[in-house]
């Protein structure tokens, strides 16, 4: 048979991954519950019509459906609706709104929750883009309050900073004050999203490159220039500089929202290691948020780790009211591949501590016996269960990185002793059976 | 719009059900990788012809297939291989079997895994029947030796007397030994699967009814006689003469088949609360057993909280050679019940110890900066991040098992001194804010 692997754009992790994607998600949500944020769970998937035209925007065309059990496949069937009635979630936030329109009067008023769990999506398998990916989510629901904003952005640096990033900078802004910015320069009402577009684009491309975007899109040159000189000056200005800039070029019609990221940066105390710096052209990519957005970067990394923002509209899609929201979601898959990179993780930090070996196969219940007796005192002991000479024996100890083995021979059972060996050092040493545990753990 | 739920048979997990279950994994896990299991994960689908014919059995056919992204819906369909090419995993076995064959290279010689995560069954949804539920297997791969047996018996009980349970029974016999000793009885070939179908009643069903069932598969009266009177006897038998009689009965045939079962006993040390005991009679539903299959019960629980056995034919299935293989599966969501039942779990484990309110509005910055001061020294700190009278916030703290507040106000924040809120007595003691933090940890 042919060989048979993981389908295409899936993975399958070994056991030295999966100890560093658990180490990464208890690191994460250790910190969450820290903040008070509890974790809940919903399923794989949820009916369709929960998924669609709900918020999921481009994501939503990626669904992957469930084909419905006992559909009649020997006919033409019309619609897929006929065929597929569940679809598999391609993301956290839209199980979140059918979440909470279920469960609502069983939630506290205001909940804090975090959910880290596997979604979904349909993409053209590519290198680092995956068709089965963890999304790492906090939310806020049900308040209107910057304290919200605040509470995400310090809960979301300080995990960021546990997982051990440091000299974080979280960009700060307000999408329909990007929004009047952009109306304040002169682009006209049916251009403002096409420019959203344009100036997601001034990270990687040259303020050059981008002013022709704009200009491509009919922007008049007035206003395309007039922005794009803001963004370039705005480099160098410090928060205060920027915010009254923005005033003065959107007067009225921004001051409400003006003053809402004012309350949000003062409300955000001093980052134990970064800085909170507001940014009048982060622009973010989903168009459901309704308020301030905000993204972190750490120094020397390339894309953001994290992004996030208020958005009030989702959530009441589902539930039938308005209800506040404030998200940040940590980019789960390229933090882990950043630290797999930096070797950020504890090496083979839950493997076992000590192998057990059997010197010969008259010695295997014996082995046994002393593998409970080492786990008594709370050492994690691996037991060879199966024939092999020991020195494949000790390689396989070395494969799973455990840096000692213990074994009884016959002789040893008689004298009440065993052999521990450090397999860093490759030297054995005779010990008496009662004190061995003791002898471990004074070098584990 | 109508209130939107889970799909029918799937579960939203609430705040402190997911806590429990969260505690319930990581106990298990803490056990497995204290006896050197090492956890992987597979993804949530395979490709079709993973699933097809390969041991899953009658479970195969709850399999969810994903219809595949493009298949032309509007004409005739003939084959649902046209429509879908991947299925949700239905269990765990088989994925690995599928991992096994493309890791081999990677992995240890003996490999020895815990895999703990969901399954999708298209089961009709009934109560305490999911169809999204999860499974938690140990297996030790690749090694034929009775040790592996005694390995992962150890291993779930010492799993389920960590949880909690006591007085374990783990159960032992051998699939093929209890088809010789059927065939040694006098049923014919042809009936011998039949006849599994009815022992495996014997725990719910009086012997006269089982006897009935017998007969009517065609078994002689001579035959089913035989088997029952034994089956009642074995109830008072010690496991020496359990073991003598079926060797009385077995002859030749069963020769290696007891001496295999002799020496799973003889290597398992004894359950640091519980028994291993020989049951001549425990038949498993699964039909790809080989060897050695067992079962543990617990005092005054009318069910198995986990069962497993020896299959040496599935995992060659998919990588092309013969690979033994033995598992035990702790069944984890009849676990999860009991435990809520019998009120096994640490109660409120995980929420957050502190909630600082907000006495009034201005102080809300105050607010964020005292909960991040107190976060520092290890405390998990809620903050509510909204506007509500005190009361109100308070309980909040009280809906999410938080036992203490934390405020400060204009006043106190002059005189340097904050107030702590014991939520159980309602009383409040103002201290100086630089001692809060040691306070609140000599309480919690």
């Amino acid at each position: 048979m042919a060989k048979l692997s993981a389908p295409s754009g899936f993975r399958d992790f070994l056991p030295d991954q999966f100890r560093k994607r658990s180490e990464l998600i208890c690191r994460i949500r250790d910190v969450y519950e820290a903040f008070g944020y509890e974790g809940i769970d919903t399923p794989a998937m949820e009916k369709l019509a929960v998924f669609l035209g709900k918020g999921g925007g481009e994501n939503e065309k990626l669904m992957f459906r469930v084909l419905k059990r006992g559909a009649e496949l020997g006919r033409a069937l019309e619609k897929q609706g006929e065929l597929a009635d569940m679809g598999l979630r391609f993301d956290l936030t839209v199980p979140l709104a059918r979440y909470f329109a279920t469960h609502r009067g069983e939630l506290p008023a205001v909940f804090k929750r975090y959910h880290i769990g596997p979604v979904w999506r349909a993409e053209r398998p590519q290198h680092g883009r995956f068709r089965e990916f963890v999304q790492c989510d906090v939310d806020v629901l049900g308040s209107p309050s910057p304290l919200a904003e605040a509470d995400v952005i310090l809960a979301t640096a300080t995990a960021l900073e546990a997982l051990g990033f440091t000299s974080l900078t979280v960009r700060l802004n307000s999408r329909p004050l990007l929004g009047q910015l952009v109306r304040a320069a002169g682009v006209p009402e049916d251009l403002v999203n096409g420019v959203f577009t344009s100036i997601d684009k001034l990270d990687k491309l040259p303020p050059d490159e981008v002013k022709k975007e704009m200009l491509g899109r009919g922007v008049a040159d007035a206003a395309a220039t007039s922005l794009l000189e803001f963004a370039q000056a705005s480099e160098t200005l410090d928060d205060a500089a920027k915010l009254a800039e923005v005033e003065r070029r959107c007067g009225e019609t921004g001051a409400a929202l003006l003053s809402q990221l004012r309350e949000v940066i003062s409300m955000t105390p001093e980052l134990p290691s970064g800085k909170l710096v507001f940014d009048p052209f982060l622009a973010r990519g989903m168009d459901y948020y309704t308020g301030p957005i905000f993204e972190v970067a750490a120094e020397g990394v390339p894309f953001s780790l994290a992004g996030g923002g208020r958005y009030d509209e989702l959530v009441g899609v589902l539930s039938g009211q308005k209800i506040p929201a404030v998200g940040f979601s940590i980019g789960f898959e390229r933090v882990y591949t950043l630290m797999l990179e930096r070797k950020m993780f504890a090496a083979g930090d839950r493997a076992a501590e000590v192998l057990v070996t059997i010197p010969h196969p008259s010695m295997a219940a014996e082995a046994v016996k002393l593998s409970a007796e080492l786990r008594g005192p709370g050492l994690r002991v691996d037991l060879f269960p199966g024939k092999a000479k020991l020195p494949q024996q000790f390689a396989l100890a070395e494969k799973k990185g455990i840096p000692f083995t213990a074994s009884v021979s016959e002789e040893e059972l008689s004298k009440g002793v065993v052999t521990l060996r450090d397999l860093s050092t490759r030297k054995n040493e005779q010990v008496e059976r009662a004190k061995a545990a003791e002898w471990l753990k004074g070098k584990v």
